[in-house]
């Protein structure tokens, strides 16, 4: 496709698009004449995760540039997922080892990288509701695990959906920032009125 | 209780007492000589959500003193869990009527304002999906309430317990700013490890 064609089909301006090219976040096109490039699918899947990462995700260029890195090695999806993960924040205080994380992980059997970001969000989370004395009983612990998990399961079925259909690597990706940007307020929110709803019923 | 004590098992202080008090947010203590006061339980309960307020929460004062306000009217705790809802963020681009996330409440028949913080909350999430073209199927709705009510009702079995073990409706609303705050960062970080779990065991 022309890059007119490449800029509507994206949503992204022409000059935004070169400028992307320029700064690496996305190869040029195949020339075909001296003034004319072809763009392809692969392009259009690259551009709309370089927009999910800095639109929604709020990445800086270097940490977009960093992801797609990953993304270009054998076996790389994993490691730009942890990396897109890391870059989304919110930058956790707590700093390795993640000891009150690895005794939750451990017994609910998740087998994750120890040193991931979650894990250090997950500790700075239990030690800030130990700091103020919330207390965190096994049941509790047992009921939000379960409900991650089974969050989880349905986000990754989606995903895996996705791949089917579409072999870029860039597509899922793309779902794991939008689905991790996007489906957690989601998920807030529910939970607040979850709660206003049980509040109710209490009385 | 005097003054030194009342600092000494709130963590706050002296001056920052006496500041709480000047703009209102505390009740002055009963006189006992010219230069001392006692304070009571009441003042160490409403001493402890000020500062959930303020520090976990990061309300302004005026955001905190109008939560009180709610709290001192007959009925108001649910207007003051209302409020602190609504101050504690994100603050949402929605504006009523929230025709997304009134579907979906109706369809888990949830009974709750339909002008509320979470409400709009839940408009912006969903607006921000359909923006990006991301699906939520009627599944998927189902698994995140379904996740969000679990969660919720285990939180309110909580506040419950903490309720009629402790009479203050201080600290219930301490512990419903808290939970809200503390325990959101504990929900996601876990759903993202569940995710990475997840996708490893898809590979």
């Amino acid at each position: 496709m022309r890059l007119s064609e490449l800029a509507q089909q994206s949503g992204t301006s022409i000059p935004t698009i070169k400028f992307y090219i320029r700064e690496g976040l996305l190869p040029a096109g195949t020339p075909t004449t001296a003034r004319q490039a072809d763009y392809t699918e692969a392009h259009l899947e690259r551009l709309r995760l370089v927009r999910a990462l800095v639109d929604i995700g709020g990445l800086s260029l270097a940490a977009v540039r960093d992801v797609l890195a990953a993304l270009s090695r054998p076996g790389g999806v994993d490691e730009a997922i942890g990396m897109a993960h890391g870059a989304l924040g919110p930058r956790p205080a707590a700093t390795a080892p993640f000891t009150r994380a690895e005794a939750i992980v451990d017994q609910v059997g998740w087998e994750v990288d120890r040193d991931c970001a979650p894990m250090a969000q997950l500790e700075s989370a239990l030690a800030a509701l130990e700091a103020v004395g919330l207390p965190l009983e096994d049941d509790r612990i047992l009921t939000y695990t379960r409900a991650a998990m089974a969050v989880a399961e349905r986000d990754v079925a989606g995903t895996h959906q996705d791949l089917a259909a579409d072999p870029h690597p860039e597509a899922a990706l793309r779902d794991v920032v939008l689905g991790t940007v996007l489906y957690e307020p989601l998920l807030l929110s529910l939970r607040r009125l979850a709660q206003r709803d049980a509040y109710r019923r209490l009385r």
